[in-house]
């Protein structure tokens, strides 16, 4: 058996459940000390690579390494930078090699989503183009829940617990002032291009806990006469009403609904946001108080909220991952398959990357309801056991302990910086 | 003994515990069968007496009312209405006492703020100038943590720890994209008139979480070269910073800085913020990539994560309001005196009313650094007792499981109604 060094790195948004994937890879690794040497993670993702900004994660103390099972965003960085094709920028590709073969690298682990799956899949073929052996294995991750091929994406769960959660308390509260003052509560929650995480909002109600809402979603188009007239219904027979929105909404026009108040008639720069364009809306044409909120990063870093389910799922695709390269493979991604609804039962299953890369899954049509506003049985049998059990950080001081690394830099081989 | 019913309402902004002072209220009531009859609550706060609409919470289970301890917002609905003063309505307190004593009302228990301390003072006046027998008392409750004479509001600490927690979590979050892509993070935090709350996002920080933050209360005239200098200065530094907003901040001149975005040139209406306005700021001066979140009702309604120690003591308000009142007091409120700060002990004291009403407490002068945008160690010693413990609602499919009360209504007795 041939013992060699592993490359993790984070990419893209970062979630609350990320550097509970690195948990699992660098635990998992250290318990393999015959095939695995270190574990060396990128700084800043795969930047961390081709600058030969490595991490020596074999620094971190087992209780460093365990802590980040409950510690939010990315521990080593993440970044936005998606590598071109081969034929584009080959420069990049062999700079990749020359710092895997200075330390030793013959695993390539990037934990990401859909533009981080091309990435690996790239870097993949390094070992087929370029004749540098090389294992390449992608970890799901996105709160965008976007992956194909995968029950869900680690991120997602918790996200979705958390705009479950805050669209409940907030009802509570609108419905508490909504006799005399606030009629109408928007939340401006994130999904540029799926509803996904607008869909969440839609488990605030539930038998116990009827709340009026209305839900908006980017699959939709808005029509602003039409949800106005159901806002007023709803206000009229519940007294108020709780609206939640993805901020990827668009008109039948295409124009996102943010964009109508980043600039006005005379060129005036953004204030940005979905939910002060509605708030304003509902304002002019019902005349209803109302409150907004943009939970924007609150959303994905709430790790002092976060799913069960979706730590334990980030967790067992981290452990997977390395699992799976001891096996031999690459050019794949550990899944989530989805046994059972209830009880919840998944297990982990692969899929080629070739299938999973530049892949977008949307929100089925059959989890909206007929008129748009609204989630159905069908979704909600599927988003609750995403949203399943609680996990709590360790607190000090009246707040998360959250772990801290050293992150110290592994001794540079290479004579030449290589810029980016 | 006389045996008379006990009238409880809910005033002016809802928070993460009033229902526990409400829970401490009813079971302690329930202790004194003797004395107390049933508790009757307003619907809607004092409306629900000026319209006799009042809800029979003997018809509540012990569970029910037990399950009020974990429920955010106003069980029996606030509202936004102050009393004039008996001169200038008259009309008003006789109709209380109308409805008082159709219901055999001896015990007035009005849990809100400043506002609200005012109302109560005024209708333990009823018992002096019109002859209704009556004791009221104050339970004091604001996230604003601005009454006099107590060491903390109820709701205040609740809101500090989901702030610090928000603040340190979205940090997080920031710092691990900042290579690449986001360079600060706004969050918008309640506090029109005080930086309490602002104040409680400077926790996010300690010497094991090192965060680059900026603070802006509104008790600092906000400086917009100045400003921008240390968020440059920070970004340069560290790769990032987070910026804790209050909603309330003003420049020099005194104009709201959300205003600055309200009303353009051209009378264009507000899209409202004060964190937008500014992420454009900063984008257009500086040029750094930011991301901003207005916490709005997500802060005052986030049971999930209530403080322990603002749950206790909301409860024991409520408890020792009803203890006093059937120990003879009237016009006063229950206060909170704190013994030492570590360990935080503190026991309930009462104040007169008359010295409560509409006197506001801001942030000191000593809990803000020289340069305006930190807390001091003073201001840490202070907050800090106020978010210790975690006292999370039970869960029942991955949401917290509040309880819906049925609210049942007393027959109505008087012939006439009441239009408010």
């Amino acid at each position: 058996m041939t013992l060699r060094n592993a490359f993790y790195a984070q990419s893209g948004g970062v979630t609350a459940v990320i550097n509970a994937s690195a948990c699992g890879v660098i635990e998992t690794a250290r318990q393999h000390p015959d095939r695995i040497g270190k574990v060396y993670a990128g700084r800043n993702g795969i930047i961390g690579a081709l600058t030969e900004d490595l991490i020596d994660t074999s620094q971190e103390s087992a209780a460093a390494i365990a802590g980040l099972k409950y510690t939010p965003a990315g521990a080593f960085g993440s970044c936005r930078y998606k590598l071109k094709g081969l034929e584009q920028n080959r420069a990049q590709y062999e700079r990749l090699i020359e710092v895997f073969r200075a330390h030793d690298i013959g695993y390539f682990f990037y934990n990401g989503g859909g533009d981080s799956a091309d990435t690996c899949l790239k870097v993949s073929h390094l070992s087929e183009h370029l004749g540098y052996p090389l294992q390449a294995i992608h970890i799901p991750k996105t709160v965008d829940n976007d992956l194909p091929h995968t029950d869900t994406c680690p991120g997602f769960g918790s996200v979705a617990k958390y705009i479950a959660i805050a669209t409940r308390e907030a009802s509570l509260d609108v419905a508490s002032m909504a006799a005399t003052s606030t009629r109408v509560f928007i939340l401006e929650v994130m999904g540029r291009h799926a509803g996904w995480i607008a869909a969440a909002g839609g488990l605030a109600a539930d038998e116990r806990h009827p709340v009026p809402l209305t839900l908006l979603f980017p699959e939709i188009p808005f029509e602003a006469e039409r949800f106005l007239a159901r806002v007023d219904e709803q206000v009229r027979t519940h007294g108020y009403c709780t609206v939640v929105v993805s901020e990827g909404v668009r008109d039948s026009s295409g124009q996102f609904l943010a964009d109508a108040g980043q600039h006005d008639a005379f060129g005036h720069v953004q204030l940005g946001g979905t939910a002060p364009v509605l708030a304003r809306l509902i304002k002019q044409s019902l005349g209803f108080k109302n409150h907004w909120a943009v939970a924007d990063y609150l959303q994905r870093a709430a790790r002092h909220i976060a799913s069960k389910t979706d730590v334990e799922q980030a967790y067992a695709l981290g452990q997977a991952a390395v699992e799976k390269a001891v096996n031999g493979a690459t050019a794949i991604m550990p899944a989530i398959q989805r046994l059972s609804d209830q009880p919840y039962r998944w297990q982990i299953g692969e899929v080629a990357l070739a299938d999973v890369a530049n892949v977008e899954r949307k929100l089925p049509g059959e989890f909206i309801s007929d008129d748009g506003y609204a989630i159905t049985a069908a979704c909600r049998t599927y988003l609750t056991p995403l949203i399943e059990g609680e996990d709590y950080p360790p607190y000090r001081h009246g707040l998360p302990d959250y772990v801290v690394l050293q992150n110290r830099a592994v001794p540079k081989k290479l004579p030449h910086p290589f810029s980016i």
